[in-house]
């Protein structure tokens, strides 16, 4: 499927014929009720579409008052999208068909396609492959169509259509969409479309995030996803839709089980979900936990501004509730405004001596409406405060739906600031709270869902804020590495030797210590006495692992004849320890002081390309696992990043009285590893461990390179 | 109020005169709607109960049909009860009132006390000294009353009585407390009693839970808390009452802001959120993270049976749900079952091909309810798997009543095994679901949920499988320490000299090396003779904090020489760099080899009392923060834990070929300072950074020990 869309990488896709077909014809429609056939012509018509519906049954003439016809192909009239429900091995002459009568799309519904195994996914790439020859696009298989209230049209088994809202809502799984769309039909959720993507075979995430970022009427697309195979696709789209409206996903397999589950369901390479935990952060994305929480963060962002800076501001009429939402408010990392100045004298005047005036604000288990409206507009007038949480629980003397209009004609008042509810109950808030949500306030029945909406707000506002930023480009000598590759390549090799791997670092830019391959002692004393003494040398051979283990390293040799015997040592112990092994002489290296170790590394994700990896080095990188990563190629701000993620960035900056450590040449060496392994796509693996790191002024230096070329 | 509570510990509180009065007395009863008096006595009314209601209120007659007397001495039968609902200030009086009459118990709902300040705090103070007098309970004040459906009961303010359960309900916030009635009410959720506690002055969390324990009407007990006083009290009563039937706590206050919040709310000190976690851990408390898991958590342990064992199936008819919730049992650490042998065959057999027979067990969308039911009862036959999730979407050929009806039947038929279901959408599923909880089978409407309820109940049920342990104890030199601490509060200190608290950690069975203050050089040189060479020498003063940095510590001293140049230099560098110092003299300590540097300590928590910890020493303790805690006395369960549970076990047990440390002798070392801790309240904090562990058999050397006395 790559090759399919490689072609039309770098183009931006409008997908009308789907979101908005001026007709559609329903390939296997049906007259029997409950068969998915009957159910697309139904929920068509029931829709209110404005176009013209073909249903397309060679076995029937009319359906629910339709006139059937038998063919795609005897339609007198232009086809815009064709919707096909008919068993699987019977649709390539009938998408054969499609494409000679020029329909521009395809919903494929029928399942048995890849999923079910090697026949199915040979049958989907032949359909695929038809369409493609006429130039149609495909959404599906093994999908459960499409929803659109805007246009309005409805190919989907959902019940009802949704309340026409903003929402643009994309599922890799079917029935979770369909579940989704029951559910939020009862919770009367504003919603623009539903895509429900099934196997890919050709439209796939990328496709309609494109499609729903071109649609004005879309405010913020959902998604639930198990797999994304255009993953550089798919950071370069989304980076550029998340500057104009949000996305956020849910991300299903994110454990090995999962993805084994998600894998077997879908027939897709998941990958691993620290590549995409890091892939959305690049683009902007954001990650919802659960579906609820999807929809929750949907619905805020549709609904209500984003705030202009950080600073929240809690109302409650009792304290555990809002002890409940501070905790998760610091939990988080978010910011609460400190109440002060003129805002803590009015509310001091204002509301009964008992309340407090601090951040939460509580009015007090008497509070009526009047006393929540004063303290709230208080906190709404507030310059350090951007966003309010209202908390609300029914007590003696609460009036929820007094309480409730006061915060809608206070948004009016205040559109710039954002706001959030959580009105706690049954009965006696049911009324308040749908009074809030229909007038654009999000109201949720417990802090939490609250307080994690508003952390989802900010993480978009905070990446809006970031400013632009382009990965950083050093000089570098390409033809030097470009050599060494094929010198390696040329030697039957795929891991380079250590001297090898020193000097494409250095070619980057990388400082290493001076390393030289020996093949004789002649040589080694040469290197040696070029370098300058101190001198540490190792056996060169791919067949040694464990070198020290074997007498394969000798440190600090100060002499000539030192290294001569060095020199004998070392292959006699090699060469007795190994006799099989290839190898390629001795390895001198200047010897330099110790620093702090440190790790730089890369892995390259089959998804999202190479992941660069840095954190804590020597021996304790493996139990401590105190690493971050980026995808490249990377900015100076996340190399810095990076750096700071670490907790041993509280020892690089000095503790103890010990000096800081040199982190602008940490962070310049990550961005020179991300350049050079973004440049060669050929780099599977490398690894620079350690890369020694020394006072502030004094660099760092790669001691242990390792590079892997891949095929 | 701790004294007024110390001379009741240990006796176990029966609260019939709240849980089940026979009479009861609501001073300051009103006739006026909408009123605290008023609906009090209307609730009361409205709740079926059998007893004798009598209102107090010197300016009315009849309230509701009842006899209204001036007061409770008019009452000419006995009072159980009395519900106080007037002003703060005119309560002492009436309590006086109530003692001499002899009632039994007071709910006091009045606010303005200690939440208020000093005044308020000392109103509290005097009407509980009028209570204990009389031998009167207290519940409150500041608090919202009481429910019990069993009794039936209802002196609270909810808009109507819960259904009949078996929840017991304790909040340390009435308003919390209130709405969540107003929810469960609304979701109709059994329940047996709601406690409000307030400001707790006399009755508090820990005599509700006795109470509630010995009810066998209460088949768990939920509770809100902000804070617990009688920290000790509460893990001893706890740890007992977790072996009959569970506890689950939502903390409020775990962060430091919540914290806050809830001190200034009432007036209590909340203390570490890490402390109440390990109390928590200790007494088999699960902990849940909002109101919405605690009662997710309380219903299901209500309606199912503990697991016999782990192993989880999920049975589901689409494939992005099983993918959500297999990531979250995965992440929790639960243990999904191998669907095999003949389970597999039988789904194999009896199911779809396209269908996945693996875990989670996919029936596929088109799967009706007999075919859920067949899928089910197959996992459930199996021996392995202990817990079912079913999870279900409506598609076109669902049956959602179907499906949950014939999993009520399958419960019938097994039991032994705990069902939990996930069925997810809007109207589709509605009614369903409503079936499933009628029939004691949980239900929720996304699957993380469910997965989060399962952990709980494993958590539970791995803490009720743990065999019974008592904390150990090793035989110690008591003597020893008594004379040091003597000595030390003699010198006026509170913090041991080296030498002082490495002896005291060698009376409890710690191994130091040999350690000597030596006040002359002729005294030092005998010292480092007896216990022989290499010694280590440090100057002794509490003045002097970086002893290194001033030249005030000489490693490596070989000979009498060396000692006597030492002790000069070390005397001479301290006493220029600290002229005002107060200097003991120089301490010579035998030298130890280096070993791994790890760090056991303490500190006292002022709620839960000792708390050990157990971590990575050295100068990464501070950066990596790689430490576990437990609170004392422990177990040698909880020694093991400790270590366990760190990331360094992993170089504890050898890694790259290095040999294994001596991990039974850290842990034994461990429960020696847990002993000692616990022997010794005057110890307020104590550590021993570095404990140098060696390699298996070699033991453990406490190289630095500090031990600071309270007061």
């Amino acid at each position: 499927m790559n090759r399919l869309r490689k072609d039309r990488c770098g183009a931006t896709v409008k997908l009308d014929s789907i979101f908005r077909p001026t007709s559609v014809a329903i390939i296997g429609a049906s007259a029997t009720p409950n068969k998915v056939g009957y159910i697309l012509v139904r929920n068509m018509l029931k829709s209110g579409y404005q176009g013209k519906i073909y249903p397309i049954n060679p076995q029937e003439a009319q359906i629910l008052g339709l006139k059937v016809y038998p063919s795609v192909k005897d339609v007198p009239d232009e086809i815009d999208l064709a919707v096909v429900a008919i068993p699987a091995r019977l649709i390539p002459p009938v998408a054969e068909e499609c494409g000679e009568k020029r329909v521009k799309s395809m919903i494929i519904i029928s399942a048995g396609f890849k999923e079910t195994g090697k026949e199915g996914a040979e049958l989907e790439a032949q359909i695929a492959g038809i369409a493609k020859r006429h130039g149609m696009r495909v959404q599906g298989p093994n999908c459960l169509g499409a929803i659109n209230t805007h246009a309005p049209l409805d190919l989907s088994f959902a019940a009802a259509l949704p309340k026409k809202g903003s929402i643009g809502f994309i599922s890799q799984s079917g029935a979770l969409g369909t579940a989704i769309l029951d559910w939020i039909i009862k919770k009367e959720i504003g919603f623009h479309s539903f895509i429900s993507l099934g196997n890919k075979a050709d439209l796939d995430e990328v496709d309609f995030i494109e499609a729903m970022a071109e649609d004005p009427d879309v405010k913020v697309i959902l998604l639930y996803l198990e797999s994304i195979e255009r993953g550089r696709r798919f950071i370069d789209v989304a980076s550029q839709v998340t500057k104009k409206k949000p996305i956020i996903v849910v991300k299903g397999g994110t454990s090995s089980a999962g993805a084994k589950a998600a894998g077997s369901h879908t027939g897709a390479l998941v990958g691993s979900f620290l590549a995409y935990q890091k892939a959305f952060d690049k683009s902007g994305v954001i990650l919802a936990d659960t579906m609820e929480d999807l929809f929750n963060y949907g619905i805020a962002f549709v609904e209500q501004p984003l705030p202009r800076d950080e600073g929240i501001a809690i109302v409650t009429n009792a304290g555990g509730p809002g002890i409940l939402a501070t905790d998760l408010v610091e939990r988080l990392g978010l910011r609460v405004s400190e109440i002060k100045g003129e805002t803590k004298e009015k509310l001091k005047k204002g509301l009964p001596a008992a309340a407090s005036t601090g951040n939460p604000i509580d009015v007090l288990g008497d509070a009526g409406a009047d006393r929540y409206a004063f303290a709230v507009e208080e906190a709404l007038w507030d310059q350090g405060v951007n966003l309010v949480v209202v908390l609300l629980t029914p007590q003696a003397m609460t009036d929820s739906m007094a309480t409730a209009d006061a915060m809608v004609r206070l948004q009016e008042k205040h559109p710039e600031k954002t706001m959030l509810a959580v009105f706690m109950g049954g009965e006696q808030v049911e009324g308040a709270a749908k009074h809030l949500k229909e007038n654009g306030i999000p109201c949720f029945d417990f802090p939490e869902k609250a307080v994690k909406t508003a952390d989802a707000i900010y993480r978009y506002t905070r990446y809006l804020r970031l400013p632009e930023e382009k990965p950083t480009k050093y000089t570098v000598d390409r033809k030097r590495v470009d050599a060494i590759f094929k010198a390696v390549r040329a030697d039957g090799r795929k891991n380079l030797l250590p001297t090898e791997a020193a000097e494409v670092a250095r070619a980057y830019g990388v400082e290493a210590p001076p390393s030289r391959l020996a093949e004789k002692p002649d040589a080694a004393v040469k290197y040696a006495e070029e370098m300058g003494y101190p001198v540490v040398m190792k056996i060169v051979s791919p067949d040694i692992l464990h070198k020290t283990d074997i007498g394969g390293v000798v440190l600090n040799i100060n002499k000539p004849e030192e290294v001569r015997k060095a020199f004998a040592d070392i292959m006699a112990k090699s060469r007795k320890a190994h006799p099989e092994a290839k190898i390629y002489g001795v390895s001198v290296d200047k010897m330099v002081p110790r620093g702090r170790e440190m790790i730089i590394g890369m892995s390259r994700d089959p998804q999202f390309g190479p992941m660069v990896m840095f954190g804590l080095g020597g021996i304790y990188v493996n139990f401590l696992k105190d690493v971050a990563f980026r995808i490249a190629p990377l900015t100076g701000r996340e190399a810095e990043g990076m750096v700071k993620e670490t907790k041993s960035y509280t020892l690089l900056k000095g503790i103890r009285g010990e000096p800081p450590s040199d982190v602008d040449a940490l962070e310049e060496t990550i961005l020179r590893v991300s350049q050079l392994v973004w440049d060669y796509p050929e780099i599977s693996e490398m690894d620079i461990n350690p890369i020694l790191v020394y006072e502030e002024g004094e660099g760092c230096q790669a001691l242990d390179v390792k590079i892997s070329l891949g095929s």
